[in-house]
C-alpha cells in the first residue's frame, strides 16, 4: 500500500484549515507544547503522510495505542522502540507509526484545547490532507454496564445543551460541537464486526470539574444529597446523555472549525447511578481501556485496506 | 529541628477541611488521579508531616524543585533518588523530602481541580495541620520584563472579576478567589532578601484557553486583530492585572474553601504587549522557571528555621 499513490486518486482531497491570518506573517512557527517548530522541524516530512490521529489523555495509553496498531497493521519497529516526538517537553507527548499518529492530551477542556491548537497548526504546516482524528478515552456511564463503550453523538454542556461557550477577548463565543456522524455510524459498524464488547451511540456530557461537576458525592466538598445527584444523572439521561467525560465539546469545536472528521469513543469505567469512586481492580480498568483502541485499530486497519483495494 | 515538638508549642493548630458529609460513610477512600488511597496506603504515616506543599503544571519541573529543596534543607537523600509517589499513574507526579511535598497538576483549570479535591483529601485524611500552599508556575506578563516573578494578589477572571464559577449540577456557584495576603508580602520580603530577581505584587488574570482565551495571535484560529488584543491587554493591565496564567483561580477557590494558606508565584516567561510566541532560548526559559523555585525555597528555609529557633 502506497499512500501517496492512493492519495493521487482521491479526487477532493481536504487540507487542514487554520483560520487565522496572522500566521502567515510568522517568520517561524514554534509549537511551543510540542517543543516543534517550523524553523527547527521539516514538519511536512516528519507528518505529511499522516491521515489517521488518535488522541487521548493518559501519555501511557497513548503510547500502548501506538504499540497496538503498529502490531495491528504489521508495522512494527524491528527494535519495538516507538520514540516519543515531544521528547523536549512533558507536557504532552506524541507517537507516530506510518499514517498514524497518537497524541495525549492531559485532562480537561483548557489542556485538550492548547494541544488541538498546536496539533491543528503542524498538520496544516505539513500540508496533511483527508485526516481522520479520534479521541480514545475513559468516561463515566450513565446506566451502563461498566465497560460500554460509547460512540458520542453530540457532544453537550453541563444544562445538556450542544455547545462549546469559548471566551475570546473577554466574551462569550458559542461554537457548535457537531461531529461527524457518518465516521460515528462507521465506528458502530466496526464494533459490530468485532462483536467483543457492547458500544452505543449517545449523547456525552462535557464538564469542566470530574467531581462537583459531575455530581459526585466523594470529593473534597460536596453541598448536594444523593438524591440531588440522581436526579441530575436521570434528567441527563433523559436528555440522551450515555456517558460523561471532560474534554468533547472543544475537540468537537476545534475539529469542526479546522475541518477535520472528528469522533469521540469513551469507555466507561464505572455506572454513575450506582456509584462514583472508580473502585475495580487495575486488571479491568486496563481491560475497558484497551476497549476504544480495539475499536479504532479496527477501523484504521479496514480503511486502509479498502482503501488499498481501491487503488 | 523536631516538626512533631514544634507542632505542640502551637496553640491553635490549623486542620485542612474537607466539607463533604458523604465521606465519612465511604469504607475506604481511592484517590485515583494520585493512584493512592485510604484502604492501600497509610496516609498519615506517609504524610501527616507535611507543612508545605508546593504545586506546578510540569511533572519534570515539581520533580526538579523537590532536588532544589532536598539540597537547600540539607536533606538530601544520600542516592538522590526522589522516587514518584504516585508511580502507578501518569496523571500526576508527587515528590516529597521533609516537611515539603511537590505535585504537579497538569495544564488548565480541570486538570488542577482533580488534582486539588485528591490533595485535600490526602491532606485530611493523612490529618496535617498548618499547611502552606504555593502555586509555583509560569505566566504571560503584562509590561513586565520577562523573568520577572509575579506574586498573585488577586485572581481574576477573564472579565477581571475576582471570581471563580463552578458548575455544580448544572448550576453556576460563584466562589470567592482571595489568597493569603501576609503570605504574599511574606514572599515579596524574601525576594527582597534574596535580590536574585524583580519580583512584583498585582492580580493574575486565570484563562480557560492559552490562545484564543488570552488574545494570542498565533493559535489555529484567530478572528481578532493585533489593536484589538492590544486594547484587550492594556485593559487588562489598567486593572491591575501583571500577568495571565490558567489555574489560579480554582487554586485559590480551593484552598480557601479548605483552609489552607495558599500563594501562587509565577515567573512571566514574555511580555505579551511584545508578542505571544516563546521564542527564548531553552536556557533562558530555564532560567526563568528556576526563579519561584528559588523564591519559596528561601520562605520555606527561612519559615523552617524561625519555627526551630522558636521551639
Amino acid at each position: 500500500m502506497d499512500l501517496k499513490d492512493d492519495k493521487q486518486t482521491v479526487s477532493h482531497s481536504s487540507p487542514v484549515c487554520v483560520h487565522n491570518p496572522h500566521l502567515d506573517s510568522l517568520k517561524d512557527d514554534i509549537l511551543y507544547h510540542f517543543s516543534l517548530g517550523t524553523g527547527t522541524h521539516d514538519l511536512p516530512a516528519m507528518f505529511g503522510d499522516v491521515k489517521f490521529v488518535c488522541v487521548g489523555g493518559s501519555p501511557w495509553r497513548m503510547k500502548a495505542f501506538i504499540e497496538y496498531i503498529a502490531a495491528e497493521l504489521r508495522m512494527e519497529d524491528p527494535k519495538s522502540e516507538y520514540p516519543n516526538i515531544c521528547a523536549g517537553t512533558d507536557r504532552y507527548a506524541m507517537y507516530k507509526i506510518g499514517p498514524v499518529l497518537s497524541v495525549s492530551h492531559g485532562m480537561g477542556i483548557p489542556s485538550i484545547a492548547i494541544m488541538l491548537h498546536e496539533l491543528i497548526k503542524l498538520l496544516h504546516h505539513a500540508r496533511c490532507t483527508d485526516v481522520t482524528i479520534i479521541r480514545i478515552g475513559t468516561s463515566g456511564g450513565i446506566g451502563l454496564e461498566p465497560g460500554t463503550v460509547v460512540v458520542t453523538k453530540q457532544s453537550v454542556d453541563a444544562t445538556f445543551l450542544p455547545k462549546f461557550e469559548q471566551v475570546i477577548l473577554g466574551r462569550i463565543v458559542v461554537r457548535n460541537t457537531d461531529l461527524d456522524q457518518s465516521l460515528a455510524d462507521e465506528l458502530l459498524q466496526c464494533s459490530k464486526e468485532l462483536n467483543q464488547f457492547n458500544t452505543v451511540i449517545g449523547n456525552t456530557m462535557c464538564t469542566l470539574d470530574f467531581y462537583e461537576g459531575q455530581g459526585r458525592l466523594d470529593g473534597a466538598f460536596c453541598s448536594y444529597t444523593e438524591k440531588d445527584k440522581q436526579e441530575y444523572l436521570s434528567k441527563a439521561n433523559k436528555a440522551g446523555i450515555c456517558n460523561i467525560e471532560m474534554e468533547s465539546s472543544v475537540f468537537a469545536a476545534m475539529c469542526k472549525l479546522s475541518g477535520l472528521r472528528a469522533a469521540v469513543v469513551c469507555v466507561t469505567l464505572l455506572d454513575r447511578l450506582k456509584g462514583d469512586q472508580l473502585s475495580s481492580s487495575h486488571e479491568v480498568l486496563h481491560n475497558y481501556q484497551q476497549r476504544p483502541q480495539i475499536l479504532v485499530g479496527h477501523y484504521i486497519k479496514k480503511h486502509l485496506n479498502v482503501n488499498a483495494v481501491r487503488s
